[in-house]
Parts: structure tokens; sequence; C-alpha cells
């Protein structure tokens, strides 16, 4: 199956916002199996769009354009729509009450420029949209199906997930159903992850397990995607092959689906009742800032402390005796005493050192670093050190990263020290 | 001039990785008056990529290509040019050596595999690029003149600017000298910054002048562009506009150029010898974040301290008295009296606190907020409260740049209490 997809919007097209709707379309639509094989980007300029539209309709199956469905005058996409499929604008009466029950939902009157996005090409099949005023919609060009949907990022993924890839799924002739599993990891490399998930696609002989992965450091994402007739048949493939990863990919995993690496963290120490206090270097504050913020962690995060010397953090914590001098070595030993003392401060429960020292940094971009991670709970102490090279936010990321992973390893019970794909080998 | 950007590779068209080159081509070739009318996406794949030369060789005068230009296989931009030229390949031998003393200097030897990095089209030109091994080069396909460009961000950048903007700025016939200038603000709106700048443009009667906008929450770059014959006659055109901006944004210019606002801010202590603590509650650290991991921020920042509740944040900065209870009105004296407390606990010559109260999150995306912001000096003390509506992100982003832009303002002398267009009314 041959799909396109065209951006429209001056917006988009000048480079005055990044064009992040189309990489989530296609990501979408290829954890679905289908391959999107074209991009445009066009302007808010009826010759431009009326050519894109007829240039897809020539050789596509399937067309997703984004943007242009709003109120404004430069707002196209109907209009042309209409020219490029023969057909007439006709007011779509049922959007028209949409929109109206929308805004008095709100407390307001509808504006009469909304109108206009009421206005539909004769025969177009309408694609809901339950959060917004921009209408949806399918019409045939040339030989291609053409889905229209919003420029607002939320709309669009609701519309994308629930409207458009079950119809391009039925189209394309494939089994009804289709599940989206994801695992987050920190600390495997993409080509790591798929060496170890050797063979997991032969689990499912029949072909309809899809192996996938996205890399935004520090973290990876794997994905399976299963088709099958019913949910059943997908569970049932499914379950042996979820366990598998989790049983390869071990420990590295920190959070399924929509889970977060804070969020999980967050829960383990809400599960147990705990709070925590954090202490941080060089990270300055970017540890404190994944979690502090999190709904429901006002009953759980106490103290963020952030210096930019170790010697200050000394200070600021009251800890007993001087602080390392500056030059030399980080020990774990060093973490493990920062995290007790900020949790002993903080009368919290856990404690949780990020210290990192960095080698000459006019060598940015490849700075030399120590990271040293040290979690407490005043009986228990735990720490890990490792090196990373790379430029200041590279490290800084994967300190934090390696921070809050080490915490979660350490309220599930597992080693915080298992060695990364990142990491060179620490010096003694 | 009609301009095209084609943009190649399996990772930009699947969606793997947001296609933030082509934004900053558009922008870039934008801020010289250089307008994008087409943008095509088309992944490693000799036939789609010949049909998007081809087709954009037919109708455009100028295309940037994107990618494609490195040594493995599936990089097919060198070889697709010439066979849409309708040229041979042959190997450059200058590029060759280019790259043979580019690995020598990092001590390795050349792998065979990038010589193909230096297979040109016949009678390409060569578009330097000393930071990296791929080489950029200029072909013309039908009637345009097509760039081609390395995939890597820093080094498309640089060719960009150095190599391919000059050449079709040349094409256009344009005058020779053309130079941006950028303000960052905070505090003002693309609309409203739009109408205190009206009358700008025509300040140069010739028409060489051109005002643009990026917003980017929470700042708003405000760009100009001149061009002229000489250096000289740009600085004349230039000299008065500058002054006028500055004069009507006035105080909300936080930098210009180049410069950030936590930049701006470490140089405005820097100069005084000053140092700097922050206590922060719901921004969780995100304020120390911006200042404490820059480069000479070692001399300045000494301590952040992080809370989610108000009491914690007095009980860790030992301040006399109860904290206000959670659901009184935030009090922007509170914020006088975080930051002398956090400026004394730290012995620091300046205190800045950020604090934040959070209305009903059930309301998310349109959460209230109270923020208050305090600047203490032990001799001098500044304050402010505003209110923002958002999600919990705008709040949390608008919060620190209020601070720092707080900050930046106390120590420039010029007052910190300013109303903002993001702002509503605050309660009393």
């Amino acid at each position: 199956m041959h799909i396109e997809v065209i951006c429209t919007g001056d917006e988009v097209l000048t480079g005055k916002i990044v064009n992040s709707n189309f990489s989530y379309i296609s990501q979408k639509l290829e954890d679905f199996g289908l391959g999107v094989k074209w991009g445009a980007t066009v302007g808010d300029d009826r010759d431009d769009l009326l050519d894109a539209f007829q240039r897809a309709g020539q050789r596509a199956d399937v067309v997703v354009v984004n943007g242009g469905l709003g109120p404004t005058v430069d707002d196209l996409s109907q209009e042309v729509a209409a020219r490029a499929a023969g057909v007439k604008l006709e007011l779509h009466e049922g959007w028209l009450e949409h929109m109206k029950a929308y805004f008095a939902g709100r407390g307001r009157t509808m504006p009469d420029n909304n109108t206009k996005q009421a206005m539909l090409p004769e025969g177009a099949e309408v694609l809901d949209n339950p959060i917004g005023t921009a209408c949806g919609f399918a019409v045939t060009i040339g030989k291609a199906r053409f889905y229209f949907t919003p420029g607002v990022p939320r709309e669009l993924h609701r519309m994308l997930e629930l409207e458009i890839i079950p119809r391009v799924l039925e189209k394309a002739g494939s089994q009804s159903v289709i599940r989206l599993k994801r695992f987050h990891s920190f600390g495997i490399g993409e080509s790591h992850a798929d060496a170890l998930l050797t063979g997991l696609e032969a689990m499912v002989p029949d072909g309809t397990l899809k192996l996938g992965f996205r890399a935004h450091y520090p973290q990876l994402e794997t994905k399976l995607t299963v088709r099958g007739a019913t949910e059943e048949e997908i569970q049932t493939k499914l379950g042996p092959v979820v366990a598998e990863v989790r049983q390869r990919i071990g420990n590295f995993i920190l959070a399924e689906d929509d889970e977060t690496l804070e969020g999980v963290v967050l829960s383990l120490l809400g599960e147990r009742g705990a709070t925590v206090a954090i202490a941080e270097t060089y990270t300055g504050g970017q540890a404190a800032a994944r979690l502090a913020p999190l709904p429901g962690a006002e009953a759980v995060f106490t103290r963020g402390m952030v210096a930019r010397r170790l010697g200050e953090l000394y200070g600021a914590l009251e800890m007993d005796g001087a602080a390392p001098p500056e030059d030399a070595p980080l020990a774990p030993e060093v973490a493990e005493a920062v995290a007790e003392a900020a949790r002993r401060q903080a009368g919290a429960d856990v404690g949780l050192a990020v210290l990192v020292a960095l080698g000459d940094e006019s060598q940015h971009p490849n700075i030399q670093s120590t990271i040293c991670i040290g979690v407490s709970t005043g009986s228990e102490v735990a720490s890990r050190r490792s090196r990373l090279v790379g430029n200041r936010d590279w490290i800084r990321l994967g300190a934090v990263e390696m921070g809050l992973d080490s915490l979660r390893r350490f309220l599930k019970g597992l080693p915080i020290k298992e060695k990364i794909d990142f990491e060179r080998a620490a010096p003694n």
C-alpha cells in the first residue's frame, strides 16, 4: 500500500514551528505496519495545495493531510480538497451542531467564522473530533483515499488512532485487531537490544509480530506490534513474547507503555509510603525537576539540594569532615555519604545523590566525566560509578537518567550496578 | 525565486527522528529573504530520490537536499544526483585528501568505505565541510541548481550559512551583504510586539529591512534582516533601527543574537563578582538547572534548594516563623523572605526565590497558578507576583523564565514588576 503524508501551513513550511506532526503520523502508521512512502510540505497557497493533492492522488492509495482545517481565511484544506475531488463544498449540519454544542459547553456562543469549519466537500465522510472544532474528513481524489486531519497535536493524535488507522487497515485488508506494546530501557543501545531479541519475531510463526526500536538518548524504546483476528488471539500471541522481552532485556526495562521512569519511581516510593530527598551537582536540579513537579509528588518529594561544587554540597548538607579535593577522583563512597546526609537533613526515608566530576571542558564535545550515584535509607546504602564521554548535555542527561534508574533499581531490589552500553571503563 | 527543500533518509521519513533540519533550513533561508515554496521527504530509495530530484528540477530555481552523503550503502545522494544530472560519478582527489587528513588528525586511518564520500557527480562544485567527512556539492539538474548538504546538524548549519546562502543570494542577483539581528524577549506576545514595532520597516525607505518573529514560549524572538551593498551601508541602516527596537520593546529584551537569558544573568553576576543561591518550589530545580551547568557557573552559582511544599522550604532554609498555610494566597513578601533566607544560608551575595502555588490540578490544561518571585541582596529586596493559567508545563516554563528574568532586571537596575502578556490579573 502506497501511503503519502502532506503537511500544510506557512508556519510549518517556513520552519517557524518544527514539524513534529509529520514524525508522529509516520511513526504511528509504521507501528501498524503501514509504511509512509513520501512526505510533502506546502504552504497556505491554493495552487500549491491543489498541485500536492493531485500529484499524491495520481500515485498513492492513501494520503493523510495535516492542517488547514481552522476557521481563518488561510485555512484552505476543505476548499482545495473539494476542487481536487471535483465536487462542491456543502454545509454539514451535524458538524455545525457539534460546534455550537462545543462552544455552549464552554459558556460561549459560536463565532460566525467557525461556520466555515462545517463546510465539507460533497459526499465527504466525517472523521470525528470530540475535543475540537476542526472537522476531520475523508474524500477520494484520483485513485487515493485522502484523510484530512487538524494541526492541533492532541486532536490529530486522537483522530489518527481512532478514526483513520482502523479505516486504512480495513482498506489494506488487514486483520482487524492490532496491539502495540512498548518497553522503555536505559543502558542498552539499539543494536545491542536488536541482538538480544534475535529470533523474537519467529515466536509468532504466522508473521504477525513485528519488532521495532526508537532510540532517544538516554532511553531506548522497544516496540512490538501484533495483529490478530480477535483481542483474545492477540493476547495469546503477545503473552509469551512480552515475557521473553522482559526476561532478555531484564533489569534494563525501566517502564512499559505510557509509564515514565519518574512515574515508576514515584509509584515505588508511594507504595512503601516513603519520602525522598535528592542532592545533585553538575546536573543542576534536573534530577529533582523530573520528580518534583509530578502530580502526587508533594507527598513523596521532600527536598532537592543543588550545588555546582562538591565542597558546597558538603557544607549545605552539614556533612562531617571536609569534601574530597575537586581534582581527586570521585568515589562511590562519597555519593553514599552525600545521599545519606541529604536523607538525614531532610528527614526523608530515602536519599539519592547524583554527582558528576567533569574532565577538561575544553574537550567539548568529547568531555570525560565520572558519575557517581548513591542511594541511602539510613540502614542500607548502594552506589555505582561510571564514565560517560560526550558533550555537556549528553553527560547531564545520562547522569540524571542513571540517578533515577539507580533509585528505581534500589527500590525494586535489583542491582544498581550493571554495565551500560554508553559507558567507558571507569577509572580506579 | 522558486526554492524547494528535499529531506532524505528512512529515519526522517519513518519519523524515527523529528525533522528539525527542515525547519532550520527553511528559517535560515527565510532570514535572508529566500522563501521556501515546497518541501519533500523521501526515504533511502533510488527511484523515489530520482523522482524527487527530477520533479524539483523541472520547476524550481534552487533546491537544497539534506542527507544521504554518508559512507554507508544506504547513502545514495551522490549516485542519484549524478543519474538525475545525466553525468558519471568521479573520484574527487581533493576531498579524498581532506578526509585522510581529517582521520589522521584524530589519530586514525581512514576506513576504505569512506572513499565513497569523495565520489561526486562529474563537474560538481564542492561545498566545503571542514568539520566532517561528508562533502557538500552543487550540481544542475533540469533548470535548478541543487545544493547537497550533510544530515549532521552542525555540519549542515555551517555549510548552509557559509557556502550555500551566499551562492543563492548571488544567483538571486541580491545585493551582496545581508545581516541578521535578533532580539529575545519575555513577556511580549507576537502580535503585541508586531504592534509595538509598527512602521519599523519604513525606517529604511529602500525596502531592504525586513521584520519577522518567532514565538517559542516563553520567549519571543524578533528578527531584523537588512541588505546592503557594503558592510558600512548595513551598519548605517541598522544602527537607528536597532536603537528603536531597544527603545520600543525596552526592558522586555533579555538577550540579543546568540546570547541566552541564563548567559546574560551569569555575566551580570560575574561582572559584579557576585554569587547566587536559588530556592524554588514547583519548578523543581529547573531554574537552577538553567544556570548551574553553564561553563563558568562554578564561580557564581552556590546552591539551589528545591522543595515541593513551601513549609519544607522554610524548614530547609531554617527560616524564622512558620510558613504560611498551603491554602493561603501566596504573597510577594514570602518570596522576598525565602530569597533572603536562601542567600544567607548559602553565604551568597544574591538570593532568588521562585515560588508557585498551583490551583486545582484537575483543571489541567487550565490550571490557575500564582507565581511569586523574590530577589534579595540582604540590603535590598524586590519581588513580583503574577498569575498564569495553563497546563503544568506552561506554568513551570513561565515561572522559571520569570524568575531568571526578574533576576536579570534586578541586576540591571530595571523594575522587576512589569505586566506581561501571558498574565492574568493577580488576585489580591
